[in-house]
């Protein structure tokens, strides 16, 4: 995406292209890790240089100047798709969670015994429930008064879901004991990416205000 | 509700008959209190002495012995009850607060200006909303496969919705100040309604492990 | 405490004089409650109003108009006093848990040896070691460098401690079972004293504000 | 360590040796990731399998049989050692965040002047200072009353400053934005040490168990 009129209308200022990674003049810096994790150069989020790179006109996505507008449209599917993988990967904590527990034994019995354990579980399925629940009317918002119209749902999936993900996917590494940190489970990455995700496509906290401020207009001020 | 078959079958123990409050050997002690908020000897739980009372046959509540089935019917109704009241009070606090903030102002700005409030509300919104959406699907599940089919999400809610009502209903407090938790707002009196139901129908713990038991079962012991 | 020379600079308005409660224009319109408690008309928050009130010249309270200094001189020791006490609450509320757990049976077992409460008294424990030590630096602070020396760490136990001590009481109640929100335990009414902490003498939102404030002076702007 | 008296008395059973890296038959498996930072083969925590190794009888570390004790005495310094690089470490993320929130500016001006920012500001401090004192009043009671008087401090820190920590980074990486969760700033690297120290030398939930058990002996059961 880059600037194709300095000095377009406010939303009509950039083009979206294509740019083959072999072009001439394209350059892959580095990747940027997320808490440790790497993508490569062969993928993932990079700090790519273009220099002096063309790129036939059919490689435009969409109208000259409509770059805001693809990216616009774009967000809220985004965020959603984001918060439906967020609930995937909290079930295969879960469901890691709750084989481990019924498995190992400490103190003379299995660690499904243990209360604080118990807790968890409980903890863990009512916080999925409720996400899964709000993603889904989110979806039927959108599907019915679209994007708009589902603002404050999108702002409040992006803010729940990855809270929700991050404290089950956590309390499945405590689970598991220093195995739990480690590359012998897939929970450490999928920490790594829901953590992440309390910052792409927007912080939390842009969020929040957002959804505050949508809020309040019912409200008259003083 | 009192023991008519000592010797009976476990379930078969008790029944339930009606009481006139004016029958002879019928004394209220006292009426116990909920955060400072007494119910007075008109009504409420009350600490009552029922010295050689007698009623007439036709006072019984169902079946004779059959008191425990009784009390075992009305608890998933009458715990969905508590937490669809619940989201009332959530959404009266939130609607308080929120009316409270663009009112008052302090440093030179409406509260709702500050980004602290903002996200009171905006947490709250989250909060209220997965709230109101597992209380739906669980009134759903209570209709299509019945109570026993629906325990875990029953459990789900009571613990979920009053943790979910306390936390609004105290940041709605402390967006009033002082007068939050005077009896200027029903706020304090609505914050002790929602505490006591970490308690009343079954304390949040053992809903809990009840829950985790339930979904542990899914999964293979060592 | 009133205003004695609107016109004089910022600092040097108002003054404080003693008013006896039988003094004639003097009347108690009503006492302010606290979560369901109230002190009556005997003592406590009352709103008065004073209805062309005289005092003798000697019910002055030190200068006049030097209202605005003496409130400012008792901030810091009242807030210090007041957390000091909700140290003494929380012990009192702990000694409680700890007495309760020890004694009820429920499941067949005594609740301490429940791994969740167990939870609670550990968690308790090091909140409120956390918050003795920290008031104890604070006093050390105001006795060596004065009430502006220590006026960050002021701020920061007005805002910890009653944040510890609402939660100690909150677990201490719910330990208690049905019992812990009732007049039969002392703890409703701690819980009613430390959460209008959260307000009294500044609430913790412009506590922490001031806080960061201060904290931020040593790092240069952008 | 190794089994030297498989029947001898239970805390005189193991040895600690000392094993040079290129004695014959020792064979490097694989190092372990925490959070996707691996310490390489060079160091750190790795799997390491001893192919009839043999070293020399001065290798021996203390006294024959006495590798328990030996662990035993490691283990209060060992976790305060930890504490205090924890102390450091928040300390470090504090300062990287205070600096970048002076420095960032969004939506008009520096993060350092929104609200939310200065409510994680506060609650930092008051959560280093807290933790800070709590492992200066251990670190006293070890010198002064031994490790075994200390035990419950010793439990106390293991267990609050790992989750002070791990609480201030996640903070300071989330002011960050995108850059804190990458490879440009030591936050999350930090924070997989911090996250790790929840389940090293023993896990909050033995820790918290072992406190409360403590606790619990001075309190008659029923």
């Amino acid at each position: 995406m880059g600037l194709s009129a300095p000095q377009g209308e406010k939303h009509r200022r950039h083009s979206m292209v294509v740019v083959p990674m072999d072009a001439p003049g394209v350059h892959v810096e580095r990747s940027t890790h997320v808490l440790g994790y790497r993508d490569g150069p062969h993928g993932g989020h990079a700090e790519i240089v273009y220099d002096a790179v063309r790129v036939p006109r059919d490689h435009l996505l969409g109208e000259w100047n409509g770059g805001f507008a693809i990216g616009q449209a774009r967000l809220g599917p985004g965020r959603i798709h984001h918060c439906m993988r967020l609930i995937g990967m909290a079930e295969r904590a879960y469901d890691l969670m709750c084989t481990r527990v019924q498995q190992r034994v400490a103190f003379g019995k299995p660690l499904a015994a243990q209360g604080v354990v118990q807790e968890w579980i409980a903890e863990s399925r009512i916080r999925i429930e409720q996400a899964r629940l709000l993603v889904l009317k989110t979806a039927w918002l959108m599907d019915t008064v679209g994007n708009r119209g589902a603002a404050v749902e999108i702002s409040a999936i992006k803010v729940a879901i990855p809270e929700m993900a991050t404290w089950v996917i956590d309390r499945a590494m405590q689970a598991h004991g220093g195995m739990g940190v480690s590359q012998d489970t897939p929970l450490p990455e999928l920490y790594a990416q829901a953590r992440m995700l309390h910052l792409a496509d927007g912080p939390d906290e842009v969020h929040k205000m957002a959804m505050a401020r949508r809020e309040l207009r019912r409200y008259p001020t003083g």
